[in-house]
């Protein structure tokens, strides 16, 4: 964010006595040209006026942004370098003021945009950046349009289940996957919800979700079988019954005292960690080909706590990636 | 809190655009009318001002009714739906401005008349809300008293031994378990302390314990052995020796991180979700038959982490002793 | 907030060791049963996805109840006591969670409803609780309805022109003046704006201001020639040229160091009690009939100072109101 | 706090790199020996749990002394140098955990004998430190003891007029001056309140502040008369009809913005600066002959803001003092 | 900060539903490209090591950089619109991790440097921004080696005097004016201080600042004479005794409660807008050719509080030398 | 930090109702004399302006000072009081304002006397308390030279490798093992990183750490292995191969939401117990004669979580040399 001049003595630039080995996030993911091919590219979608309770999801992109130049492209945990990876920050899908419906088409619209931008870049993946939880009905809509007669599975780190009715409150953050099994873009049979937890959800929706043969795991079940497990199970499942899989991290799946800042966090909810390998080890599937991170609300953060982690779940999520790029592991 | 006039055309109302099937716990634990047969009735205890360092536990009371719209009735990991039990809103015991042994008075008299007047009430169970930890001693005479001839344990989560000589300073929220034990109401072998810590205790009133007969289990027992197996050893224990168990919950038993609106906390603590299960668990114990949830701070809270997590003790205790009305699991 | 059950012998009650002559505008402030009389009624407007940037000021009305209990009904500083007066609180205007046509729709009709309710009490004024400066449009319309025929006069407390077009980002925050313009509702030569503060509106929009013969003061005018002066001017010159004034007070014409929560204010602003002082005047104005206060965010709050800085106005309208009821001064 | 031992070398001592002119007022306030002559003594009276709401004044104290590094002994704004007066740290009145009446009689008892102990220094002056409001009633009642024979005035910066009734609740920090009243240590007419506050107060004790013969002002006259004309008023009639003149200083006078640390403060209030003023006035005045400070509540404050205001507070009535010691101005 | 590529369709840009008429500071100062003609330029000192306290005012620029996105370009108060003015983000000059000397040397060439490449632009005016208060002196010189043999003229805004000696802790931010005296660069006769505040500073230094002919105002003379009277004075004596004005703004001029950001303010200082006010006018001054704004500290701020006033304190300014560039008022 | 003055009577002293038996670490650590012999002394090392990133760190020791009246000296969990033993504090290293080779200078010749004056107390052990991590690298130094001719070993509890190149930023808080290895003054082959995280190194450094022979464990093998076994093989492998080990704790080891009080910390880090447990175990091994905790800085600590967080270390510590003094477990 400093800047750019240098003279020619270099005496003002945009460095603060930094060593010249280190590297940062920063420095690493650059914005897009709309040309340069890219394996993955960041996008933002700064809608929070769709959320039931008020949200500052919509800075979440920003917030994100600026939060690079915190971290190092460097996976020591997985011993794993980003750098060679083009990682690019595609910029913000464009919302408007008060008319959310068009909203919600412009994310249909520009993800289905950049769909066929990307199409030529061969292991091209986004990572989309919310926005509050409605933003991935119209996101899965417009990956299920681009591939278009494809299975697609649905993985969903949530406290909630999401699959309020549409017709009380219209499309907000507690609808949309209600909004895409009602629009049969994703079947009941290949969505699993991962950390549904006690006294957030009512049991008319567990009844719903029941019905429409979703299957989920409460935290109670993270705790016993451990995520690893509940993971194998899912994949196994999932590699054999679709085609593609889609990712959605709500943030407030984790523990209130590890994110403030969502609207949605519950006291017992799941560690910081635990989310970090889940994600590494879905970005190494090969049928995962997006990831969206919505419900972090940089007002209500204390410090930078949810955003860091917020950053290092796209990071961890890179890391799986690259890893896969590289045929390995 | 809203509030109550409805248009007949229902523009000006109480609700926010809200889902008709949502249901908040706000909506479902009402008022007690002083008739109403109630399985569970919450009472306020606002005293704090006998606490040793400066607390506004008194406002527990209030911040846990103001989080109640934050949660809803179904607990998603035990698949327990709470909302067919009746739990209610008794209010508060009226407390003296500056005269803490009338406080105590009141409690010990107002938790008799409370006692009285739900007696016909076959299973009613009162879930006290403190207040600092001092009000455990009256309120544990007035358990005894109602229960005149039955032995009681006590089950206490805490961080403190809780034993401080009463000469010193009068009973205070360092005080509670001496006070029971110099006054006969329970004996030292029925008081089991879960989550003593480590430079939270002096070493006298370690050797007053161990003289009293109490059994306690350190933090770093509860790391090494499980909770779950320090749980079964104590119940196993007191099903065999005393008649009905009280459970005492100071919330500064938990880490410091998790539960910053206390003034006792400290680093290295118990996790939340660890006590929202032990609590689970002794709700469905037949002869518990009281809780009180003591020394939440509001005033020191950050966001609202130590209310929320109150509260979800509160609701995980419900839940188990939903599951024992049920006849269950 | 606390309740309501009070066994026989007083120890259960919702009153903590209170004074006998103490009396909080919580306990004076009822909520309206649909049929009382009364002098003025609160009517609360949980908008705020209408909002530029983002703000949680839909939950200003419920903040501003829970902050009465802080609050006595005795103006010491202008010897007036409003406990004679009938205040009540009519509840919230019904909002949609998506829809924000549908909301604004709400208020014009809500408001409607509630003008006809209560046009038979011949004193009745609203006092209405946003939400963000949305609001106004749809609530000075439902005012001009009511009082069709009448010229209707605004005076304004804002930082901002708040004459943003309509056409790039529908009715929002930035807004409401436009389309009271646009609609013929208000006409520009009876809108007096003050607290127009550098660097927070755009030259194309002092121009707009100036050709659609709005007035406006400017903080610095405010400094130099004082708000007392001001008024007075303002009210010479609506007093004879409208039938009626409705005022808006958006917060964040209040300094930044007095009003931390409001996405808008900024430093070099109104002082708390410069505002006090003109909306207790204003209330003692015969043609004054309405007033709303809006862009209240109690989530930026730095503990309860805006929201007491906020309800602090209010009062200060009451006081004037009755000095006013009182045919006085 | 940091401390003692150096080295012979120097290189382990307790300054960080300080300049050898550099002269904090936390060098020159040192504890008191019990013997030493001093000018004047700070005494802490950390009692708050007889405050009507929650309060961590009690902390108020040792808050003040760890700022006083914060600050140099010399006043720049009237050019008095503090460093020659012998200003002492007396240390704090010893309080009961929990028997609040003995608090009180341990502040009437050693003041009473910090009284007799200095009654050889010609001039010693005490800076009594809250603690709540409630200390004043047994801190004047010793000073009028140890003065017995003298009229009594009292000048007090307060928010709130403190005359509640003691029956309902005890002597709180409601109270004091009816304490005061009741028992005859002074006479209403000799008691002046200046900064009361609109919506702080019930009209019943308006009329008995009225009926004693208390004179007060309130904000709205501060603002409109200034409080230097104000405070000629109060001296030019106090020292005509009494002997000595105890201040006491209720931070709550103060405005919120500038005072978030205390129970008390609303928007509207007093600002810093004029306090400041105030105080170093009153410190000039020959018959002032003690002063107190309380309801500073170091728990509720953002950042350093109250701590910092109350130590400047004290520190501008010691330069006032100054001057009178130097016979001066 | 958000971004770039905009596809055709213009579904994904960088502004989210934004009115085109709206202008922001963020859009109007663009990086510098080291070519272009500008009439001011901001130029970053990320230098606080420094610092006497503990200080993260190397963070100021970049703090100030993002604030800029909350402020339009006109000036309402003042009827000023900067828009056509070129201000350009130069950028930062380079600093050491550990090598304070080197940092001051690099400030001294690095502004030597650009004042040699912006020799051409015959208006053009430095905005400095640190870093802490000493980074004023190689400041300075630099600015009066690049106008070798002009009488340089200085007006501080400071709490402090900031004349410590050099010898106990080397050049840190309390002794920039000291080593701008002792170099010989300003004389005495020509540095004038405002704001000067009480138990800040030692006497010691109030006498050496006596001895070397600088004149100083403090607060209370502020308070008592009115800053406009105060830089009428200071204006007619500089005008006619140097050749060219430095201002330096040390932020902790202004009162805790409106820049709690800073290492150094202290309660009852100066008020933003009076602050405002006086760099405005200073912006008009002839011969006022560079300002510098030290000691904002983000890592203190609460909100955005205190980087919004700075932020304003350069835009103030920058509307005075608007009006100077016009040739007006 | 109270005070001392106590009158005959008892009335006016320190304690504020406390308990007799009570007894707290800041009673039992009492400044050092100079001359009393001492099992371990604490010395602060107020350095932080050789830090990269801003940091208060400087004020760490004075703020675990501060805080020794929370812990008392009782370790419940491993049942060791630590009373009998006797720890005294030593004070600060003085530090130089602006010369930060002088600083490092400080500490090597500061701690060299400190080695010289206690080397008569046989099991004399010191904590350091820091100060930025490039405290580390003079520390170690003062060590190995008072124990010329042993084998140094370091363990290391840290996020990062800390191997900066010392040419581009001269030795910061990147550095210390860097300038311990080219200095020569520990082989890589004995030192043994703990913690290293993803995202917060590069990777030519951890090129560098491999190329040198040290041994680094990553969060994720914490995780897996478990940290009691993996010091299990540190300590195996180092008490074979060095003579005496020095224990370096930077505190952003640990998980974000558990220490937000450092400039360092990320999310997914060590949990505070598991630190504790580790300290504690390296207490009781023999060849420990060292341990520093650096990289505190309580101007970002959320409440007191950080600064009670790191004092637990300090004290875990104490425990297991304590047991070790007792010749014991």
């Amino acid at each position: 964010m400093s800047f750019q001049y240098i003279e020619p003595s270099g005496l003002i630039d945009r460095r603060g006595g930094a060593d010249r080995m280190d590297w940062k996030v920063s420095q690493w993911i650059s914005p897009w040209d709309g040309k340069e091919e890219m394996e993955a590219g960041i996008v933002g979608v700064p809608l929070s006026r769709s959320s039931i309770s008020p949200s500052a999801a919509s800075e979440a992109p920003d917030a994100i942004r600026s939060s690079w130049r915190s971290f190092t492209p460097y996976d020591a945990d997985h011993d794993v370098d980003l750098s060679p990876m083009r990682v690019r920050d595609v910029g913000n899908i464009r919302m408007h003021t008060t008319d959310i419906p068009r909203c919600h088409q412009n994310i249909l619209r520009g993800m289905g945009e950049l769909y066929e931008r990307t199409a030529v870049y061969p292991r091209f993946l986004p990572l989309i950046v919310g926005g509050d939880h409605s933003i991935t009905s119209p996101s899965v809509q417009a990956f299920a349009r681009h591939h278009a007669g494809k299975a697609i599975g649905l993985i969903q780190f949530d406290t909630h289940f999401d699959v309020r009715n549409l017709e009380d409150g219209g499309p907000s953050n507690g609808t949309p996957i209600r909004g895409l099994l009602e629009s049969g873009v994703v079947q009941g049979g290949h969505v699993f919800q991962i950390g549904i937890h006690s006294f957030a959800n009512v049991l008319a929706y567990r009844d719903y979700v029941k019905e429409q043969g979703i299957t989920f795991y409460t935290m109670h079940q993270v705790r016993k079988e451990g995520l690893s497990r509940i993971l194998s199970d899912v994949l196994h499942t999932l590699n054999r019954s679709v085609d593609l899989i889609y990712v959605t991290v709500d943030l407030d799946v984790l523990d209130l005292a590890s994110l403030p800042g969502s609207p949605g966090p519950s006291p017992g909810g799941m560690v910081s960690w635990e989310l970090f390998e889940a994600v590494y080890r879905l970005g190494k599937e090969e049928k995962v080909r997006a990831l969206d991170l919505v419900c972090l609300d940089p007002f209500r953060d204390v410090g930078m706590l949810s955003v860091k982690t917020a950053a290092h779940v796209l990071l961890s999520f890179l890391s799986g990636y690259k890893v896969r790029l590289d045929g390995g592991k």
